[in-house]
């Protein structure tokens, strides 16, 4: 009975946020502060901003397509297949891609034996209308370390309730969440995200200010990682910079009852639910 | 310029909660309760807890039996079609709703002109789904005084986020949302709710404790209003029994921009969109 009760059941899995401050358009420096700060520190899986290697307030659409880069040779990809090799640890990751003539808002999974798997952002935050198309892959799941099941939105995509819950529904047990917030509303609202999924969430945002001569953005850091009672795991300051890991049991987040009568995904109800608006149908 | 400036261009809507504690199969003394709260309170649209006038924890099926009542020409209904009438406001009130052999945990809508509209429960809670059939309406929204839209969803209904989708979706402008709520999360959740649709939220939720020898429950109270900001306009403690009403504007909860770019409900891509979990396909 002891040595049952002493065996520890529950699996032991190391997830991180790196917040930071990337510059505008120094790709070759951000990088580097990526290498410097990520070196060493061993994981399963650690989430970055969105547009990490390349900051975010564009002033022309020549300034994006100069950073933008292909999602498997490119310059970011090639770091973070480095730096997973080495420290064994997965990597999520946004950065704008370039695929022939056009460019998405769009993240990356590096995994340690070099797989890549692509999310492009479905849901566009206002100026990025005009620098990205719209995602076209829409929301899947992909293993991770140890396989588990990690599906990827980016920044805005949080406001919509349906790619959290795509993800979930495909048996997302860890929401990675590459961030760029600049609203002050997310960071709560992805407790929310957490709960009505009954899922880890881990939102990497990034830190400091832009500008662009013609526009001033504050982002709000305050990444962090939720479990799936909704609550906080951690949550960094507004403008630290750094990678933070915790231990977390994404098996948990497999189990969907709420109460013992009710299981969250099962006890919904498709045939009573509306998915388009009155213009649409 | 100036007289246009004076001119009062946004709608002043009084919406109401009100919190009390529903004695459990007392349905005479709770109808005489909520007469005597209600009395000489004049409002647009007030809402009351779910199963507001039979209480929550039923022992057998002959209990429920015995309090369900018709939608229409019941105790519950008639005592609302007479307030509605005298006071001129519209109430939405929870209710065991018999029809034939059926029974619903159900809401009513009853307006000054004696329309009465019922929306059925689509998720239930717990023990519920031993004295309850799952509703068969969907989710509807309806006309109250001054051609206002509001959307009806009961209590569990909130930790789906499909339920108010479903009703912004349709135009409300208002989710009124009867609740006898035992669990931590809903009324922060709610906030994330009024937020992802830009709409109005009423969440009339009940007090007090309720044994029936083999289960005891607590309610959580604090009844709140929400803006289409996600903000809340008041929130009640969690024991005090009245009736807060305050001034709204519904038409703001018309405008679905977030962004100049962004519209909370066009930006939607339903077609990326997963409804159904893998089982299900």
């Amino acid at each position: 009975m002891f040595f049952k009760k002493l065996q520890d059941r529950t699996m032991k899995y190391r997830v991180g946020i790196c917040q930071f401050q990337p510059r505008l358009l120094q790709v070759t420096r951000n990088l580097r502060q990526l290498e410097i700060m990520l070196r060493g520190i061993r994981a399963d899986l650690i989430v970055l901003p969105e547009l990490a290697t390349s900051g975010y307030v564009f002033n022309n659409q020549d300034e994006v397509n100069g950073i933008a880069e292909d999602g498997i040779a490119g310059p970011t990809a090639c770091l973070l297949k480095k730096l997973a090799h080495d420290n064994k640890t997965s990597y999520i990751a946004g950065f704008a891609e370039k695929e022939e003539d056009r460019i998405y808002n769009s993240a990356m999974l590096v995994n340690p034996s070099g797989e890549i798997f692509i999310y492009r952002k479905t849901h566009l935050f206002a100026e990025e209308k005009k620098w990205f198309q719209p995602g076209d892959t829409g929301f899947h799941i992909f293993s991770t370390q140890k396989n588990i099941k990690v599906g990827i939105m980016v920044c805005f995509d949080w406001i919509f309730p349906e790619s959290a819950r795509s993800l979930a529904l495909q048996g997302a047990q860890i929401i990675a969440h590459p961030a760029n917030l600049v609203l002050p509303w997310c960071q709560q609202a992805m407790l929310t995200r957490s709960l009505e999924n009954r899922v880890y969430t881990i939102t990497a945002n990034r830190t400091g200010k832009e500008s662009n001569g013609r526009k001033n953005l504050e982002f709000t850091g305050m990444s962090q990682i939720t479990n799936p009672e909704g609550k906080i795991i951690h949550r960094m300051d507004k403008i630290e910079e750094g990678v933070y890991i915790a231990e977390i049991d994404p098996d948990s987040a497999l189990d969907k009852k709420v109460t013992a009568w009710n299981d969250i995904l099962a006890d919904r109800r498709p045939e009573l639910y509306i998915n388009s608006s009155i213009e649409d149908r």
